[in-house]
C-alpha cells in the first residue's frame, strides 16, 4: 500500500519515512513529487495545502488525512474527488498541545504578558500588578469538540471558573455549559476571557465580530486559537481602542503567513503567535496517521472523520 | 492608633487611606513624610525600602509590616530597632498571584513564549513545534513555603508532573519532595523546569549557579521568582550558550531596575520581568495589614512573622 506524503517539503520525506517505518513498517511512504510514483498505487495521502487538481489524479485513493486539525486547505481544491473520505489530523499530541497552548493564553493574557513584552523590548522597569487572579477571572470556551473540550477541562482544572458554549449541549463537571444562537449572549455576558476553538463552517464566520465583543463584560480579553475567519480584526481593534476589551492572543488570521505589514504585529495590546497552538510533532503525526489508516483498513469508521454536513 | 505608609510615594497615600477605612476604620493613617506626624504617636509602620534611620525614630513603634514579600528592603537599614517584629507581607491575594505568575512563567517555558515574542517584534512568520506538553514536563518548586507549597500545588493542578525540594521535608500529595543539601542533586536531576521560590538567606545566596545548573537535565529551563540574590546570571548565560539550558523566565535581579545596559534584556532565550511576580492590590495589602495589626493587638502572633533565626 503506498501513502503519499505532501507534508513540509521535500526536506522533510525521509524523516517521515523514517517514522512510519517504525509505526507502520509495511506503508510504502512515497514524495509528493517523486517522479517514479505510479499514481494508479496511491492508497492513502497525508497532506498539508496539496496543489489543487494533483489528488483526483490518483484514481485509487481511499484516504485522505489533513497533517493539521483543519480541512480547509483541502477542501478549497475546486477538483477534490467528492467520495474519498477526509480524516482530520488529531491524536492525544494535538489535544495535549492544544490545552497547553489555551493555558499558556489565558495566563498571558491574565497576566498582561503584552506589556512584559514591551517592557522587555524597551528595557522598561516597571512593577505593575494585576486586577484579577485566575480563580477571580472566568474563561468562556466557544466550541467544545476533539480539542475545545479537553481544553475547558484542563482550564477547569487550573482554577479558572470556566464555562462553555457550542451547537450542541455539551457537559463537562464542573463547566456551566451554554448552547445554541439563543444562549451565545448569556455565555458572553459572563466571559472575562474568551477562548475560541471552534471549527471553521459557515455558521462561525465572523462569530467574533463588534456586536459578540460589545456583549462581553469590560476589560474581558480575547484569545483566538480557532479559525482566523471567526475573528473580525478590524472590529477587534475598534473594541481595544475604545477601551472596552483589554487585549487578544491571536494564533490564527485569514491570511496567513499574516502579511508583514499587518497591524496587529505591533499592536501594543494583542499578543500575536503564529499558528503554533497545536503542531503535533511529526512523529506524533505519523502515529496518527498510521492509526487511522489502520482503522480504515480494518474497515472502522477512522477517527476525526470529516463530515460535510457538520462543515468539520 | 497611628500607622505611617511608605509605600507607593505620596501619590498613593489617599488610596491607602482610603482602602484602611473600609477594613480598619480606626486607623489614623499617615504618610511618611507628613510634616504634622508626632513620631510618639506612631505604633505601626507599613513600608517598602525605608530610608535607613527613619524607623528607629519612632520610639513606640511596635510593628512593622512589609509592603512585599521579601524583607531584606527593611533589614538593610542598620538602625532597625532590633525588637520591633517584623511582618512580611502575604494573604491570599499574593499567594494566588504567585501561584498564577509561577504557571505563567512555567506555560511561557514550556511553549518557548520567548521565541513568540521575538517573532511577533520580528514580524517573522514561524510555525514551530516544541518538544513536550505539560504532561511530559516535570517542574521543580525550589521553596515549599507561604508561596512555594501553593505554587507547587497549582502546577500540580495544571498537569505538570511535580517535584519540590526545600530545607525540611514537606509532604504535598502527588508532589515527591526533596529535603536538605543531600538531595539537592537528586531533585535537580529530575527537573525539566526549576522554579525558585526560596527566600533569602545567606544560605540560599547563589543556590543556582554553573554547578546546580550542571545538574539539571539536558534542555532545562529556570523560572526565577524568588529574589536576584539566588541566581548566577553569568552562570546562566553561559549554560544558555552551551546548549545545555534551554531558556529562563526571570523577574527578581541582583540590581533592582535591571540596569538598561544588562545583556538580560536582549538576551535571545531569556524573558525578563519586572518584579511582578505577586504584587497585591494596594487593597489586598491594606487587608492584610490590617488583619496583621488586628492579631497583634489582640496579643496574638501575626502571620508571616520575620524569624531571625531562619532569615526569613
Amino acid at each position: 500500500m503506498t501513502l503519499v506524503v505532501k507534508s513540509g517539503g521535500p526536506a522533510a520525506l525521509a524523516e517521515w519515512q523514517a517514522h512510519f517505518a517504525e509505526c507502520a513498517p509495511r506503508l510504502d511512504v512515497r514524495g509528493w513529487d517523486d517522479p517514479d510514483l505510479d499514481p494508479e498505487d496511491v492508497r492513502h495521502a497525508l497532506v498539508w495545502d496539496p496543489d489543487p487538481g494533483r489528488l483526483v489524479g490518483f484514481p485509487n485513493l481511499r484516504l485522505i488525512i489533513s497533517s493539521g486539525a483543519g480541512v480547509d486547505h483541502i477542501l478549497r481544491d475546486p477538483y477534490l474527488p467528492p467520495h474519498v473520505p477526509i480524516v482530520r489530523m488529531g491524536g492525544m499530541a494535538t489535544v495535549a498541545h492544544m490545552a497547553d497552548f489555551v493555558r499558556l493564553g489565558a495566563f498571558a493574557l491574565l497576566r498582561d504578558m503584552r506589556r512584559i513584552m514591551a517592557n522587555q523590548q524597551n528595557r522598561h522597569w516597571e512593577e505593575f500588578g494585576v486586577p484579577r487572579s485566575s480563580a477571580e477571572t472566568r474563561v468562556g470556551v466557544m466550541g467544545l469538540g476533539t480539542l475545545g473540550l479537553p481544553a475547558a477541562v484542563a482550564l477547569r482544572d487550573c482554577g479558572f471558573p470556566t464555562i462553555g458554549w457550542s451547537r450542541r449541549r455539551r457537559t463537562i463537571p464542573g463547566v456551566r455549559c451554554y448552547e445554541g444562537p439563543e444562549e451565545f449572549a448569556e455565555f458572553l455576558a459572563r466571559t472575562d476571557i474568551l477562548v475560541n476553538l471552534l471549527p471553521q463552517t459557515d455558521a462561525t464566520r465572523n462569530i467574533i465580530d463588534a456586536t459578540s465583543l460589545a456583549l462581553l463584560p469590560p476589560g474581558a480579553a480575547v484569545l483566538n486559537a480557532g479559525r482566523g475567519s471567526h475573528l473580525v480584526i478590524e472590529d477587534l481593534i475598534a473594541a481595544i481602542g475604545a477601551g472596552h476589551i483589554s487585549g487578544a492572543f491571536l494564533d490564527v488570521f485569514p491570511v496567513e503567513p499574516l502579511p508583514p505589514d499587518h497591524p496587529v504585529w505591533t499592536h501594543p495590546r494583542i499578543v500575536v503567535s503564529t499558528h503554533i497552538a497545536a503542531i503535533p510533532s511529526r512523529r506524533d503525526r505519523a502515529r496518527f496517521a498510521a492509526s487511522a489508516i489502520a482503522a480504515f483498513e480494518r474497515g472502522e469508521t477512522p477517527p476525526n472523520l470529516y463530515d460535510p454536513a457538520q462543515g468539520y
